[in-house]
């Protein structure tokens, strides 16, 4: 994603540096706008910002002791290390939401293996239930299903929490962004589709029918937590809505988002350029979408390893409207996103008979 | 343009690699996929194409043998230097569209000065006539009006023409991509609004009414030159509409071009990405307009000089849909085109006036 927002941050004449561990970053493409460094590690962090006036992120994984202190050197930091602090432990998310009275899944936080166990002799919900790890999961990573108590003995002994589990109609994504003077805007909501293994994000699709009291609801609860947290620069609300039409807040991702990759072809401004805008204090774009969307994501698949070499080029480009986002990873691994492709049109049925074509196509050549 | 056509070859992987003679040219950006030096040059040019497998230009005064030379080695160089030959010269231009029959403005060519004295002379239609050098002119350079025969005395001994001075209703531009394969793509016209001063494109707009008999003429015209000159790849057409309401090609240029940078913002697929899948062999993307557009270009003026330092930043992205794009120019000079600000939306009266804003606000700091 960094690799996306200095796409739009060039076309500003804007220096905006990246780093990663890695030289092989999708990032790293901007060579003379790269920095080889460790987000976890506080040195790194620290030394990466010193000559920088604001700092952001693309994954909140990033040492929250170094963008503190950058704070406190009286750099703008976006998101805020408060705001991050809460978001990226769930256990604290949760919390955080009890507080404040949004609607939310049930659940029990334990710290540590211990704890959780006693946690499960009185989880008062139906089984199973859903575990989910406190720190560092992603994608479908630390989240599990728990069956029985075998289940738990399994589990790390790390901090986690216990979480019901809802009967899910649909998962939907509001984007929301706002800038330091206060200004919000909100995208339209999008429907997420995810794999059923591995539970990662396959799919995104807009338009997506809400009622105007769901839509109401989230855009009421993402405007809440963003002021509350005081958070500039995008954030990614991910909701339940329950079969019986409850809207829960699942959690939220205070950056550009997977779920947004459709505004690069289907909005006015897309999700990079409305991060800029907002993490450097510049009035906000357009979040009008002027046509329907899917995204659908390129992700590696199991027996996927080496060097990945895409087959289907000429059958998805000569689809209409389907757009190729590669983001530069030479090795494919199973689970790893790749990339993704975005199909718009007017017609969400072409569309998804368009996507069924993508799917077919766009393959990696598992002998290349 | 080459940075933009980058833009889309890292969307997809494709390793696309980019010829200037500055290290400080807008496409080293991409330094992993850049290499200096000069296109003019036999030896550069050929050099550079030794381990490519397609070529194509952004300009077109790239050395033609170099560039025969490489077809000649099995490469694949779009447009194809017969065709990029006639189209270098004005000179060769006008006498081939004359003899295709497409309706230009009347002419006589020249060798050198002596020629065009003895012209001049001869010249039947009314004065003063526009005189345009053979070889080099683009944006204004090398075109003057010929009041007397002084003027004609100041000229260069250089090949050039006298053109008829036609009676301009609106000059149009339109884009037509083609690949290998045959597929034809037209892009909607445009309609051009020029500097007064030194005749370079000031603004573009779509859409602009035009009759349906002049635009099947124009679409017409593009696609049997195309055709005769078997280009693949963008060729942007740009037409005279005189105030009798004729049409008549002025000169085409086998390339991306200024007039369709308002596709970057309107357009379902930019001329950028259009032209990479069209000289790579890949099947054609839409050239619908999803939105109505402006485009301005933001050029040096008169007593610019020095770093360039945008004035007006947070003014122009206040306004609706519009978005600035810069080439990362580092230093600004009179004429020069640092970027361009596209304007979008569904309503050309409030396109317009955001125009007047944007040409208020983003200006460059001459005290910076």
């Amino acid at each position: 994603m960094g690799r996306m927002l200095q796409e739009v941050a060039q076309r500003w004449n804007m220096p905006v540096t990246c780093m990663d561990n890695s030289d092989d970053s999708p990032a790293a493409l901007y060579r003379d706008h790269f920095v080889k460094g460790d987000i976890r590690n506080y040195e790194d962090v620290l030394n990466f910002g010193q000559d920088k006036d604001v700092i952001t992120i693309e994954i909140e994984h990033v040492n929250l002791d170094a963008l503190k202190k950058l704070e406190s050197q009286g750099k703008e930091v976006h998101p805020n290390p408060r705001a991050l602090d809460i978001i990226k432990n769930k256990n604290k998310q949760k919390e955080f939401y009890k507080e404040l009275g949004i609607p939310i899944p049930n659940f029990l936080t334990f710290e540590d293996q211990r704890e959780a166990l006693e946690n499960f002799d009185q989880w008062p919900y139906a089984l199973p239930c859903i575990y989910k790890c406190a720190e560092m999961g992603y994608d479908g990573k630390g989240v599990r299903t728990i069956y029985n108590k075998d289940n738990v003995y399994d589990l790390e002994d790390i901090p986690g929490a216990f979480e019901e589990r809802v009967d899910i109609d649909i998962e939907i994504a509001v984007m929301i962004a706002a800038n330091p003077k206060g200004q919000v805007v909100l995208y339209p909501p999008v429907a997420m589709y995810f794999d059923e293994e591995n539970h990662i994000l396959s799919e995104v699709h807009y338009p997506y029918e809400i009622n105007t009291e769901q839509l109401r609801l989230m855009n009421d609860i993402a405007t809440k937590v963003i002021s509350e947290l005081k958070i500039c620069g995008l954030c990614a609300f991910e909701f339940f809505i329950t079969k019986k039409g409850e809207v829960l807040l699942n959690e939220i991702a205070p950056r550009p988002h997977n779920s947004m990759h459709i505004s690069m072809n289907n909005a006015v401004c897309s999700q990079f350029e409305q991060h800029l805008r907002a993490v450097s204090d510049l009035p906000l774009g357009s979040s009008e979408m002027h046509s329907e969307g899917i995204m659908y994501n390129i992700i590696g698949e199991n027996d996927d390893k080496g060097i990945a070499v895409w087959n289907g080029w000429k059958e998805v480009l000569s689809i209409e409207n389907a757009f190729v986002h590669l983001y530069g990873k030479t090795i494919i691994k199973p689970a790893r996103k790749m990339g993704h492709i975005n199909i718009t049109g007017d017609h969400m049925e072409t569309l998804r008979s368009n996507l069924e074509k993508v799917k077919t196509y766009f393959k990696n050549n598992k002998n290349g």
